[in-house]
C-alpha cells in the first residue's frame, strides 16, 4: 500500500465517522429516537418520548462527550454494574499500553526504520518510494546495529505490558472483592445447582435431595426446588404470544379485514368474526396451559434441582467438596442469577453434557478453522461473469464501469462482513447447547470461541496466504513458525493498518450511531404508523453484547501489540481507535445499555490471558524477524522473554485466578457475619424459595376481552 | 538380529534366572543370610537370625514359590498396605492386557507375518534367512490385504486395553475408598498443613493461626503446632551421630588403639583416653542440644503450622475452600502422615516454593533430554586405543582376544547401566527440593520424573538415531512424527526382544537374590567380624522403592503395547517377565519390605496416564505404517482411535481422578459419625497434638557411660 492509499482510506473514514459524531450530536435530541439512542433513560422515565419541536434540538450538542467524559468509575459500577468497569478497564489498559509503545515506537523506531536504505537498495520491484513499506522494519538494513534498538524496545514494551497486566489483574481481582462485600444479600450467593442427582427406584428427585442434604449438611441445608420439564409449557406458551400478537394486529386493522368466510380459500360458507375466532383458540390453549402447568408442578421431575442454604459459606462449602464417592452424581455449581438461569439446558445426564460439550468444541474447531472456505466460494460468485451468466438481465448494468468496480471491489468484502456478522449468534447459539446453565456462562464461552476465531480468520487467515491444509501444516511444523511468520507478518502490515481506520474507527462510531435499530425504528415507523403503540409496549432495553465487543478490543490489543516494532505506524491509529472507544462506550452505558445479569469482572481472566498470548507471539515474531536480519545474537536473546512471560502468567494465575472463581472462606464468613443482625433476613430466606422458578411456570393471561389495548401487565415472555 | 543370536541370549539369560531362583531357594534358609532375605520376618521377631545347621537347608526349596503364590489379595492389604495391592495390580493388569494380546499376536499376526515375502523379494541387503525381521511386519507385502487383520487387532486390542483401564481404576478407587472405611482414626486425616501464615508486625505465628482458625472455623478448629526451623539442630543431631558411631568403633578397638598423644601429630604430648575424651565431646554436644531444643522450642517459628481439626470433614471443608482473599496466603493442604512427613522443606514461601519447582522441571527435562551426552562421552572413552594412551601398563592385557572382545562389548553397556543407576537418586533429590512436604509425595514425583526419563532415554533415544538436536527436532515437525517413526520403530524390534530378556527378566530375578544387600553382607561379615553386633542394632527393614520398580513394569507395558502389532514376538517374553515379576514381587512383600507410608494407591493414575499414553503412541505408529504399506484407507482409519482413546481417558480422568485426591464429603461424614461413640477419640484427640513433632525435637541420649553395650533404646535419629 502506499502513503495516498492509507491517507484516502483515513480520509474516508474519519469523515465517515465526523459524520456519525454529528448525526448522533443532532437526532439523538430528537423524541422519536429516544427509543434508539436513550432506551436506558426512556425505560428509567427520566425521559419522555413525546416533547414540543424545538428548533435549538436540530442544532448538533456535544454535551454527551462532556457528560461521558465526566463520569465517574463509582457512577458507572452504581449504573451499569461491574460487568461495565471491568469492560472500560479494558480500553483503559489499551490506552495505556499503546501510549508508552506509541511514544517508543513513533519517536525511536519510527526514524530508525525510515533511515534504513534495505528495500531502496536492493531495489525490490514494486517498491515505490512512497511505499508503507519504508515505515516498517523490513526497511532496516540487515544485519544493522540500529536492529538493537528494536530488541530493546521489545524487551521494555514486554516489562511494561506485563507490569500493566498484573496492576489490572490486581484492581479487578480487588473490584470483585469490594463489590461482593456491598451487595446485598442476593439469591445466588446462597443457592447452588445440583445436578446428576442419583434416585433410588421408586424414590423422588425432591425426597432423595431432601434426605441427602439433611443427611449431610444439616446445619446449614435450608431448601430446596426440583427443576422440572417445562418444554410442553414453553412451546405453549410460545403459540399463545404468537396468536396474542396476530390478535392485536388484527385489531388494529380495519373491520372489513377482521372477518372471513370459512368454506374453500375462505371464499365461500358464512362469514365468520376472526377476532372471536382467535380469541377462542387463545382461550383453549389458556387452558391447556393452565392444566398442563398443574401437571409439570406435579410431575416431571428433572435431575437436577436449586439447594438452598442458610449462609453463603455453607453453600460455598458444599460446592467445593466433591459430594459423592462417585463424582458424576451431586455435581455442585453456583447457581446463576434467577433471571440468568438458562432454562432448556436442564435435560441432560453427567454423559451426556459432557459429550456435547465435546461435540460443540469440535465444531467450533472446524467452523474457526473451515470458516473461511464458504465465504470464497460465495464470493467467487460475484465475479462478473458468473453473475452475468446466472442473471443475464444484469449485463447492461454490469458493463457500467462504476458499477463494475463496486460489484467486484466491495461486494466480496461486503459478503465477508454479512458472513461475519452471522458468527457471534451461531457461537452463542453453539455455547448454549454445550450444557452451560445460564445466560452470563454462555456468553462468556460465547466470547472465548468468537475471539479464536477473529484471531484466526483475521489476523492468521490474511498473514498465510495459501490453502487451509498449508495453513495448518505450519502449526504442525513448530520449528519454522518463527521464520515462516517473520516473512508473512510483516508483508500485511499496511493491510492491518487499514483495517484499523476501516473496521475499527468506523463499527465504533457506528456503534455510537447505532446503525441498524435506527434504519429499524426508521423502517417500523415507515411501514406500521399504526402499531406504534405496540412497539412501546414490547420496547426492551438492549444489554450490551460482551461476546461481540470484548473480542474487538482483544483483537486490537493483538494487533497493536504484536505490530509495535514491526510497523510503528498503526499505533497512533490504534490510539485514536481506543480514544473513540473510551467515550462511545461510557456515552452508551449512560444511556442505551442495561446490564441483564453481573458476572462480576469474570471475563478478565480472558483479557489477560489473550494479552500473554499476544505478547509470546509477538516475541515468537521478533525471533524471526532478527534471525532473517541476520541477527542472530538479538534472535537468541529473546528466547528468555517469552519463557519469562508465560512463567509471570502463571504467577498471575495462581495470584489471582482462584478469586474469579469464587470467593475466600474469609469474606464469606465475614459477609455472612454482617448479615446475622440483619432483620429483614428472615423475609429474604422465605421469599428464597420462590426466585429460582421456571417463568413458564408463572401465570400469564393472554385473552383479556376487557382490556385489549391495555398494556398487558401479566404478560411477561414476548 | 538373527534368531541365533536370539536365542543364545534368552539361554545365557534363562540360565542366570535359574541360577538365581537356586541360590536363592537354598540362600534364604541359611539363618546369617535372614538379614538379607528376610528382614521384615527377622524385624517381626518371626523368624531368629541364630539357628542349628541343618543339612537339609542346603537343599534348593521352593517352598516360598508356593505361598507367594497362595498369598490373598487380603493378606498382602494386611501385611504391606493398600500401595502394595495397588504395585500387584499393575502387574496383574498387564499379565491380562499381554495375555489377551499374546493370543492375537502369536496365533493370529505372526503367521501373517511371516506368510508374507516382502523382505525376500525385495532382497534387502542385510536380510539373512533366518533373520528376526521376517516376524515383523515389515515383512507383509506392502498393500496387501492382510494388513487389515493388523488393523483390526489395533482396534480390538485398543478397547480391550481400555475396558481394563476403566476396570482397573473403578477397582482401585472403590479400594481406596474401602481403606478408607476400614481405617482406624489416623492423625493425618484430621490434620491440615498451612503455610503462607500471613503474621501481622509484632505477633507471633501462632498466636495469628489460633486467631484466624478460631474466627473462621471455630466448630470444628482443634489446636495447631507451629513448625520451627530445626536445621541448626539437625546438624547437632548429626555431629552427635557420627561421634557416636567412632565411639562405639572404638569401644570394639583392642585398649591400645584407645588412647593417643595430644601433642604434634599425636606423637608426642601426654596419653590422652580417646574414649574418655569422645564422650566428654559427645556430653558438650549434647548440652548443646538440650539448649538448642529449648531455644527451638520458645523461637525460630516458620510460617507454617500443622492445624488439627475435631472431624474429617472439618478438615476437609478448611483444605477446599480457598481461605484468604489472597490465594497466596494460609495456603492449605491435607498433612501427610507424622513419619513421612518431610522436615527440611519449611523454609520456602510460596513465591520460592513456585520459583524452585519451575527450576527443578526446568532441570529434569534438560536431564532427561541430554542425559545421553555425557553418557556417550564416558563411553567413548572405553574404546581400546583411549585406554591404552591412558593407562599404558594394561597394553598387554588388552591385546588378549578376550578381553578386549568384553572392554568393547560390556564396558559400554555397562557404564550405561552405572549412569542409569543413579538416576533414581537424583530424581528424587530433585523431587525433594521442589517443595514437597512428605517423603511419599517426593516418591510419588520422583516415579513420574523416572518414568518420562525412562522413556525418553530407552525408548526413544533407541528409536530416533542421530543427535540429540535432530531427535528434538522431530517433535517440533508434528506432521511428519507418525511417518518417521514408522520407519525407526520396526527396525529396533530385535533391540527391545532382547532388552525385554537382558534387562526384564536378569532385572527380576536379581531383584530376588538381591545381589547388592546380599554382596553387601558378605563384605561386611568379611571386614568387620567384630562389629556383628552394632550392624544388628543399626538393621533397618527397607521400604520398596516404587519410584525405580513401578516405571520399569510400566516401560514394559509400554514396549508390549507399542509392539505388539509390529513384532508379536515380543510378547511371550513380556509374559514372562511379567509371571516373574508375579511371583517375585508378592514374595519380596512377604518377606522384605515393609511400607513406611501409606499413599492408599494415589499412583494409580499414573499408571493410567502413562497406558494411554503408549495406546496413543502405538496408533501414532499404525498410522505411520499404515501409510508406509501403501494401505492409506487403513491409515486413515485409524485417526478417530486415538482421538476416542484420550475421550475415554477424559471421562477416566472426570469419573475416578476426585477420588485419588480426596474423599468425598458423604464418606468423611459417615466416617465422622462412626467414630462419635468411640470412647477412645477423647484419648486420639489429646495425643494428637504431639504427633506432628520434628524428630529432632524429641529428646535423644548418646552419651551413656554405664551402657555403651546395650541397644540405646533412645537413639533414633540413626
Amino acid at each position: 500500500m502506499i502513503v495516498s492509499a492509507l491517507l484516502t482510506s483515513v480520509g474516508i473514514n474519519s469523515g465517515l465517522c465526523i459524520l456519525f459524531f454529528t448525526l448522533y450530536s443532532t437526532l439523538r435530541r430528537q423524541p422519536p429516537n429516544f427509543h434508539v439512542y436513550a432506551p436506558r433513560l426512556l425505560a428509567e422515565k427520566r425521559i419522555k418520548e413525546s416533547g414540543y419541536f424545538h428548533l435549538e434540538r436540530l442544532l448538533p450538542s456535544p454535551g454527551w462527550i462532556r457528560r461521558a467524559w465526566e463520569l465517574s468509575e463509582d457512577d458507572l459500577l452504581s449504573i451499569s454494574g461491574l460487568d461495565a468497569v471491568v469492560f472500560m478497564r479494558i480500553i483503559i489498559f489499551s490506552l495505556r499500553v499503546f501510549a508508552f509503545a506509541g511514544i517508543i515506537g513513533v519517536f525511536v523506531l519510527l526514524p530508525v526504520n525510515c533511515s534504513g536504505n534495505q528495500l531502496a537498495e536492493f531495489n525490490i520491484a514494486n517498491i515505490s518510494s512512497d511505499s508503507l513499506d519504508i515505515f516498517t522494519i523490513s526497511n532496516v538494513n540487515d544485519g544493522s546495529k540500529r536492529l538493537w534498538i528494536h530488541f530493546c524496545a521489545v524487551y521494555l514494551v514486554t516489562a511494561f505490558v506485563c507490569y500493566l497486566l498484573y496492576y489490572e489483574y490486581n484492581y479487578v481481582s480487588s473490584k470483585r472483592i469490594a463489590y461482593f462485600f456491598s451487595s446485598k444479600p442476593q439469591p445466588h450467593q446462597f443457592t447452588l445447582l445440583i445436578s446428576g442427582i442419583p434416585v433410588p427406584p421408586g424414590g423422588s428427585v425432591s425426597e432423595t435431595v431432601d434426605s441427602f442434604f439433611t443427611e449431610y449438611h444439616p446445619s446449614t441445608y435450608l431448601s430446596h426446588v426440583v427443576v422440572r420439564s417445562t418444554n410442553k409449557l414453553r412451546r405453549l406458551i410460545n403459540d399463545a404470544n404468537k396468536l396474542y400478537r396476530r390478535l392485536m394486529h388484527l385489531q388494529a386493522e380495519p373491520t372489513w379485514a377482521k372477518t372471513k368466510r370459512d368454506g374453500f380459500l375462505g371464499l365461500s360458507g358464512r362469514k365468520i368474526d376472526l377476532v372471536d375466532h382467535y380469541e377462542k383458540k387463545l382461550e383453549d390453549i389458556e387452558e391447556n396451559l393452565r392444566t398442563e402447568r398443574e401437571a409439570s408442578l406435579a410431575g416431571d421431575e428433572m435431575r437436577a434441582a436449586f439447594v438452598f442454604f442458610k449462609s453463603r459459606y455453607g453453600a460455598a462449602v458444599a460446592s467445593h467438596v466433591q459430594q459423592s464417592e462417585n463424582p458424576t452424581y451431586w455435581i455442585t455449581e453456583q447457581a446463576p442469577e434467577p433471571h440468568d438461569v438458562y432454562w432448556p439446558f436442564f435435560h441432560s445426564s453427567f454423559f451426556r453434557r459432557w459429550i456435547s460439550e465435546v461435540v460443540v468444541v469440535v465444531v467450533c474447531i472446524l467452523l474457526t478453522v473451515l470458516f473461511l472456505i464458504p465465504v470464497v466460494i460465495v464470493q467467487g460468485l460475484t465475479n462478473l461473469n458468473q453473475l452475468e451468466t446466472l442473471f443475464p438481465f444484469l449485463k447492461s448494468i454490469l458493463s457500467l464501469t462504476i458499477v463494475s468496480e463496486i460489484v467486484t471491489g466491495y461486494l466480496p468484502s461486503l459478503i465477508l462482513q454479512l458472513f461475519l456478522k452471522l458468527v457471534p449468534p451461531v457461537m452463542v447459539f453453539l455455547s448454549s447447547i454445550q450444557g452451560h446453565v445460564s445466560h452470563s456462562r454462555i456468553q462468556k464461552s460465547a466470547c472465548i470461541k468468537f475471539l479464536w476465531f477473529t484471531i484466526w480468520n483475521i489476523f492468521f487467515a490474511n498473514v498465510l496466504s495459501g490453502s487451509i491444509l498449508n495453513q495448518l501444516a505450519l502449526f504442525l511444523d513448530l520449528k519454522n513458525i518463527p521464520s515462516k511468520l517473520a516473512v508473512a507478518v510483516p508483508a500485511q502490515a499496511s493491510f492491518f493498518i487499514a483495517y484499523v481506520v476501516t473496521s475499527g474507527w468506523t463499527s465504533t462510531s457506528s456503534e455510537l450511531f447505532r446503525i441498524i435499530p435506527f434504519i429499524g425504528s426508521l423502517l417500523q415507523k415507515c411501514c406500521c404508523c399504526c402499531n406504534v403503540k405496540n412497539t412501546t409496549d414490547e420496547f426492551e432495553v438492549p444489554p450490551i453484547p460482551y461476546h461481540v465487543d470484548v473480542p474487538r478490543l482483544i483483537f486490537f490489543g493483538l494487533l497493536g501489540i504484536t505490530y509495535f516494532f514491526l510497523a510503528p505506524l498503526i499505533l497512533p491509529f490504534l490510539l485514536i481507535y481506543f480514544c473513540l472507544a473510551y467515550i462511545i462506550f461510557r456515552n452508551q452505558f449512560l444511556n442505551v445499555y442495561e446490564p441483564k445479569f453481573e458476572s462480576a469482572g469474570r471475563f478478565w481472566p480472558i483479557v489477560h490471558n489473550s494479552m500473554i498470548f499476544s505478547l509470546v507471539l509477538m516475541h515468537v515474531l521478533a525471533i524471526g524477524i532478527f534471525t532473517l536480519k541476520e541477527l542472530a545474537l538479538a534472535s537468541t536473546l529473546i528466547v528468555p522473554l517469552p519463557i519469562l512471560t508465560l512463567l509471570f502468567n502463571e504467577y498471575c494465575q495462581k495470584r489471582f485466578l482462584p478469586n474469579f472463581i469464587g470467593y475466600a472462606a474469609e469474606s464469606l464468613i465475614k459477609k455472612d457475619r454482617e448479615d446475622i443482625n440483619n432483620p429483614s433476613m428472615t423475609e429474604f430466606f422465605g421469599e428464597l424459595v420462590t426466585t429460582y422458578r421456571p417463568p413458564a411456570l408463572s401465570p400469564q393471561q393472554f385473552s383479556n376481552r376487557d382490556s385489549h389495548n391495555a398494556p398487558l401487565l401479566t404478560h411477561s415472555d414476548a
